[in-house]
């Protein structure tokens, strides 16, 4: 056998005529020799429309009941495109999750793949079908059908390659990844091969393209990923385990996330104690902290400062008071108008002066940062919104990105 | 446990709006003490809109894929109207065929229910849950999504009731089985009562309110079915095993059958063989024969005439023309313009003298007939269609249906 999955998202599927057009591609990689099994999302906004839907029914409809009724939006998608398969002479069959023997666990609408029993695709495929899986649900130990939450048809694409031990390719609607978003600095490289390392920093860190869970997957099997355009047949992007040749480029990305509040907090007492009372609030009230930076003040204090997503913005506040409540002497300030540029590359590892580089290139063009954090293979840094256009066009130009 | 199936068709579920009246239905039910399993249709049209884009995208579908296409009308249903029943305070779950341990056999789209898993469906309801299973739909052998054909959602509740052992009730836009069309005769009676035995013959000669299928498992397994209006709390009609106060009324209903075609063969010879012969060759063309009719002329040869559908007409024609091609002396005819009128009553088998007062009627009232056909409970007449709406009133007003 020589399998491999193909993955076409919703816009790729949206109606009968790009299914057609997604059949001649998938028709042509058939007669290209390969054993085809194709992960497809709902048609255009069919879930939106379902969970609108749903709103009507119910102020707080049940979670299961919600996976049990968007999940019909890939069935409906897998029956057509089997259906145009079939019309154009191919040996098709479409499997919902269940059929598919993809087994999840988990909280409804956010299930995780607990295991996939391959033999009911490999079945079909030496039969010399086309396989067409639906992407995003399967079923859990209860007999309840699930959902995988966001991004989840790229991992059920994923996944299934990891236990064909083949290659996932996921058709989007952009030809790759690039090392900078182009609507950012048009000049943006499209990057031939990647790292699943800086493949999944660049995702935490912001870049949309995949989610970071189903990169993991890919990791952890050691499968190829490639990421390319369903509308043309261009090259793409290939996600791969490091190997030394790819590690010559310093950096191979930057990413930007816009809608962060940065807080500081100043003259905390210096006990570990009053920081984490603030995290568990923070953490309690489900706010997502980003980067986190602490610093010493000379008479004994700390300054405490974190970013988080903007949109938590009025929980925070509320947090915050209580803090200003509980300290006499603290001084609370919080800023939205940031945004943060992230540099992520495997270079970093082994390559001195890398962080110098960036650090000179912002000293030198009046780049003011307000927090760093860094991790093995990335530096972000909060900036200014207004100095984000000037940032992304000096590391992009100054890295070759 | 005190369980009963209520079954809502597509027109009853069309939005969300009809959704919360029939919730407010099955909660005064469920109030009643019953343990309640409910059966639903596709949202209105869903299930045509869903097999045109399986036109769209194909011009002869595989049946498989438009079962696994169809299938999810039914489940958005489930899972929108189990939202509401949670919504409004009650523990519901919504259940797909499979999930409700429906197996099936056959031709896809045309399934048989072989058996159901019903230890599924009464764990739900041991746990006080209202289960909403979807109608229509199953699971065969190979584990691939059936649909049931005409008249599913009724056959999947009734078969859940006989499983049961329990009463299922048919929620309609009518308000229950009438002795004659009400859009043909305006004074029509609702039935309070009918045995199944009359509500078969009734279904089979034309009345449309339930298939035969459904009908025949309840008889089988000899529970009741309500059929009653899904609009109002009026009482609708029981369809039950005969007893002896139900037979009292000579005849229950009326039902008329239209575009029928009735062809005559005069003058074929008289060995079984040749008639053999024509109806293997319409049988041949899958054109189904209604009434049969022979008699013998004075010179040894015979007259056969036989009603079908006149949709069937071009087929007839054909084989037909083969007929007089083989038979030289043959002359054939054939008559649209006729209609059949069916009437059905138990009492048809235990009183005398039905049968005269309808022959009786006829002559009195110039109403001639053309082919005559009766089975234990039921005598049909076909009659020229400009006569039907007189026969109608006779009948109706005479048996005083």
């Amino acid at each position: 056998m020589n399998p491999v999955v193909m993955k076409f998202g919703g816009s790729s599927v949206e109606n009968i005529e790009k299914m057609q057009a997604i059949a001649q591609r998938i028709i042509r990689k058939k007669a290209d020799g390969y054993d085809i099994v194709v992960v497809v999302s709902a048609m255009g906004k069919t879930t939106n429309q379902l969970l609108d839907l749903a709103r009507q029914a119910s102020v707080n409809p049940s979670k299961r009941e919600i996976d049990l009724l968007i999940s019909t939006g890939e069935q409906v998608s897998i029956s057509l495109l089997s259906m145009i398969l079939n019309e154009n002479g191919q040996s098709a069959i479409g499997l919902t999750g269940f059929q598919a023997g993809i087994k999840t666990s988990g909280l409804h609408t956010k299930n995780k793949i607990e295991d996939i029993d391959i033999e009911k695709v490999e079945k079909h495929l030496r039969e010399g079908k086309i396989v067409v899986v639906a992407g995003f649900q399967g079923l859990n130990q209860e007999g309840d059908i699930t959902t995988l939450g966001r991004g989840g048809s790229d991992t059920t694409a994923v996944a299934l390659a990891a236990k064909l031990n083949c290659r996932a390719e996921i058709y989007t609607d952009v030809e790759g990844i690039y090392g900078v978003d182009p609507r950012l600095y048009p000049k943006a490289k499209k990057i031939d091969m990647i790292s699943f390392e800086e493949m999944k920093e660049m995702a935490f860190l912001g870049a949309k393209v995949m989610e970071p869970r189903s990169i993991e997957i890919g990791h952890r099997f050691k499968i190829e990923i490639l990421v390319a355009s369903a509308h043309q047949d261009t090259v793409g992007t290939l996600i791969k385990e490091a190997d030394p040749a790819m590690e010559t480029k310093s950096i191979t990305g930057l990413s930007i996330s816009e809608r962060v509040i940065l807080v500081t907090i100043h003259h905390l007492p210096s006990q570990s104690r009053h920081s984490a009372d603030l995290f568990i609030k923070l953490a309690q009230n489900e706010i997502n902290i980003d980067m986190i930076s602490q610093t010493m003040t000379s008479d004994g204090y700390v300054n405490l400062a974190f970013t988080a997503s903007s949109e938590d913005t009025h929980l925070i506040n509320e947090v915050l008071m209580e803090i200003q409540k509980k300290y006499e002497n603290v001084v609370v300030t919080t800023d939205t108008n940031i945004v943060k540029v992230s540099v992520v590359g495997m270079g970093m590892r082994t390559q001195s002066g890398v962080a110098a580089t960036l650090f000179e290139l912002f000293a030198t063009n009046h780049i003011d940062y307000k927090l760093i954090t860094t991790s093995e293979i990335s530096i972000s840094y909060t900036i200014d919104s207004a100095l984000k256009d000037k940032a992304v066009h000096l590391i992009a130009s100054t890295f070759n990105l």
